[in-house]
C-alpha cells in the first residue's frame, strides 16, 4: 500500500509489493489474483456481512432501517482498518481505472442489499432505492470518516450520514 | 440499434451498422467516435440539461427540489425517444462491459448534479447525497418507463419514484 502511494499504482510491480511485504511473489499470488486484488479484495467479505445484517435484521424494521442497521455493521468491521482505508482511498483516488472498479463494487453491494432486502418481502422498487441511498450514505460516511480526525468511529460517520439524507430528503 | 440487438454488441462492426444506417464507415466516425458512442453519445447533452436545470432552479428550492425538478425536465428530453431507449437498454443489459460503463455514465451525472448544488450554494454532505439520491430515482423510474406501458411518459415514473424515495426514507 506504501509502494502504491509512493510510486503509483501502475508503476508498481507485483515483485516490489512482494518485496515490501517480505513475499515472495508466489507466496503474494497464493493471497491475491492480482495486484488489484489488495486494494478490492475485501469486497466479498463486505457484500456478505451486508446481505446477513439485513436478512437478520429485526422482522419489523422498515428496508431503511435494515439497510442502516448493515451499514452499521460494515462500519464496526471496517473502524479496526482506519489507515489501510485512508492509503487505500488514495490510491484509489489517484487513479481513474481504480476509481472505475471502485464504482462497480458500490454497485454490486447495492445489487446484493437489494436482493437481501427483496429476501426479507421488500417490494420493487422500495428494495432498489433504500439499497442504493445506503450504498450513497456508506460512500459519503466512509470519505468523512478516513479525512476526519481519527477519534471519531466510522458507526458515527454512517449514523450522523443517514440522518442527514432525511433531512436531505424530507426537505421542502 | 437493431443491428447490436440481433448479434450482440461485440460481434457487430461499424462496417455492419454504417451499411444499415445507409452511411460510409468515414461518415459514421465523423458522428461517433466509436461504436460505443451510439450508446453514450448522449451522455453529455443530458449532463448539460441536468446541470442548467439544477443551477436555473427557484432560489427557494432544496437541493432535492432543484434536483427533482432537473430529472423532470430530463425525463421530458428523453419522453420522445422511448423506442431507442428501450433498445438501448436491452443491449446495455446483454453486455458487462457496457453496464459498467453506464454506471460510469451515472456516477459522472451524480457528479455533475452535486457540483451544480454546490454552486448554488448546497454544502456537503447535503449535495451529494441530493444528487446520488436523484441519480438513484432517475434510474429507478428510466427502467420502469422502458418496461412499462408505452402510454405512461416518463417524467411520471420520475415524480412517482421520487416520492417513493421519500416514502422510503421516512418509513420507520
Amino acid at each position: 500500500m506504501d509502494l502504491y502511494r509512493e510510486r503509483g499504482f501502475d508503476q508498481t510491480t507485483v515483485a516490489e509489493i512482494a518485496e515490501r511485504a517480505g513475499l515472495t511473489e508466489r507466496t503474494f499470488f497464493r493471497h491475491f489474483a492480482d495486484k488489484r486484488e489488495v486494494l478490492f479484495g475485501g469486497s466479498a467479505a463486505l457484500v456478505e456481512l451486508l446481505v446477513h445484517s439485513v436478512t437478520d435484521a429485526p422482522d419489523g424494521f422498515s428496508p431503511i432501517d435494515a439497510v442502516a442497521s448493515a451499514l452499521s455493521a460494515a462500519g464496526a468491521l471496517l473502524q479496526g482498518r482506519r489507515e489501510f482505508a485512508r492509503q487505500r482511498q488514495a490510491v484509489i483516488t489517484s487513479n481513474p481505472e481504480l476509481q472505475e472498479r471502485e464504482l462497480i463494487k458500490m454497485a454490486s453491494l447495492a445489487a446484493a442489499v437489494a436482493g437481501a432486502l427483496r429476501q426479507r418481502g421488500a417490494t420493487e422498487p422500495a428494495a432498489s432505492l433504500a439499497a442504493e441511498a445506503g450504498i450513497a450514505v456508506f460512500r459519503v460516511a466512509f470519505e468523512r470518516w478516513v479525512n476526519g480526525p481519527e477519534s471519531r468511529p466510522l458507526p458515527e460517520w454512517i449514523d450522523e450520514s443517514m440522518q442527514e439524507l432525511r433531512g436531505v430528503i424530507t426537505a421542502r
